[in-house]
């Protein structure tokens, strides 16, 4: 066992699956839920791993992460950044912090300022999840397969090795990365597609044509906006603290944009050919 | 049996799934593949619904559809333009010719100018098919639960009820609908998502990052785009053939990101989270 004890911060989908993976790993590792409702406790406490229960403790207070040695943040961004510090004068000596957030450097400076000098932050961020939230939606082999990118703070080298090991027990890929880099592959790849699916949703279904639409939206349409219906605090926060690197992306979007809309506006069809053919290559080639 | 010979130009997706489900439903029809190469004719003749072929006749002489009762054009959009006045000359009276092409009023158009009196002209529009292109990728079921939209030329209505029963056979959807409101409707739901994926491939994939972004392409990533994979040449036609509504909708969008712009470059929490909102609620109620 990598850890003895781990407290998860935030029980959605990626704390709960990262707890059913756990357990089935490590039969016994300590596992501490720690979420503010006491019903997502409830449900918790119902989740096992055959017989076992997959939580050996569940509360509402921050406090309990004392007693582990590796404390996961899964919880919106600004609010893992309050945790932070909700948590900090709590940690035992040698502990690990990590988190789960999909922007780094907001996390990465919080945690150089607030957190004690004997405690090891490595920011952390799994592509993995879906647009299904809450613990509801969590399964065991949610990362298998997904790329886990890993931030290690000044001094938390070892510790970053550790997690490395543990992501790959969880069967996803751990990929350590600089935080800045980190935001600014994730504006274009994860940031600027949820603005991208959601303006459209809003776009067209929120025209004048109103349920009249509703027979002509096949799978394209469904597939292209899936991501939309995540959930809202979530991609906040997401946004906000990656806000200079995604409007970089969503610039570069809207001129591109702007360079369909000239193509169609003046009927030019090699432009347009020559636009859709690098799309569909580029896309092919995935 | 609804038709008795049917003539089918165009052997790609679409053409190869109707001709896939015709068979099966109707073991007695007379089915003629039209195509222009010699080996999309060779791969048809392999198709088979247990041990018949599919196909009766398979040419390259689109004057084949003398003989036929009902033609489907399942070209590209100006491929079917131009093949209305190629066919035109070759019609028996009483023929109904309808075809499955994305967008209608330049069709519809065609066929008022280009065909005889004596010959029913309807078109056609299946919301079915994918990013997959070709006579190996059609399969028999592509319309099932279908919208198949349907617009009458004058004087055709007769041939409208007749086709919308054969729609029906093939478990599709028929819905009657006026060729303006149907390139309204479908610039929406499915025109503008086609741009926006195609787009935003691009602008993620052809960013300066190079191959570095490729770790972190997800699921939604993947999703998001699927569709830029689609053939360049029909989408281009498309585009082109549904200008003016493409452009509204394209301008709706540009509108509604340039918010989403704003709200991000301000960092108004409140406004954003009120877009992601709409956008959540929105793709949840499909």
């Amino acid at each position: 066992m990598i850890f003895s004890h781990c407290s998860i911060i935030g029980l959605g989908l990626l704390g709960g699956s990262l707890a059913l993976d756990l357990r089935r790993l490590y039969p016994g590792m300590a596992i501490t839920g720690i979420a503010r409702r006491q019903e997502t406790l409830d449900e918790a406490a119902a989740l096992h791993e055959g017989n076992t229960p997959v939580f050996t403790h569940l509360t509402t207070d921050v406090t309990a992460v004392r007693a582990a040695d590796l404390i996961v943040l899964c919880t919106p961004v600004l609010t893992i950044v309050n945790q932070l510090a909700e948590i900090a004068p709590h940690l035992a000596p040698g502990t690990v912090v990590t988190d789960v957030g999909s922007t780094k450097r907001m996390i990465m400076n919080a945690a150089a300022t607030v957190l004690p000098a004997q405690v090891a932050f490595v920011g952390g961020h799994p592509m993995a999840g879906s647009e299904q939230v809450g613990l509801s939606a969590s399964y065991a082999g949610l990362y298998t397969g997904a790329t886990w990118a890993l931030c290690a703070a000044a001094g938390a080298e070892e510790a970053a090795t550790r997690l490395a090991a543990l992501v790959e027990a969880l069967g996803a890929r751990p990929l350590p990365i600089d935080p800045d880099l980190h935001d600014d592959l994730v504006a274009l790849s994860s940031h600027l597609p949820h603005v991208a699916a959601a303006a459209l949703t809003n776009t067209t279904l929120g025209s004048g044509q109103g349920d009249a639409v509703r027979p002509f939206l096949a799978g394209g349409f469904r597939d292209t906006t899936r991501i939309a219906a995540a959930s809202p605090a979530m991609w906040r926060d997401i946004c906000l603290t990656n806000r200079d690197r995604l409007l970089a992306a969503l610039d570069a979007y809207l001129a591109e944009l702007t360079s369909w809309r000239d193509a169609i506006r003046y009927g030019d069809a090699p432009h347009l050919e020559a636009l859709l053919t690098t799309a569909c290559q580029r896309r092919k080639q995935l």
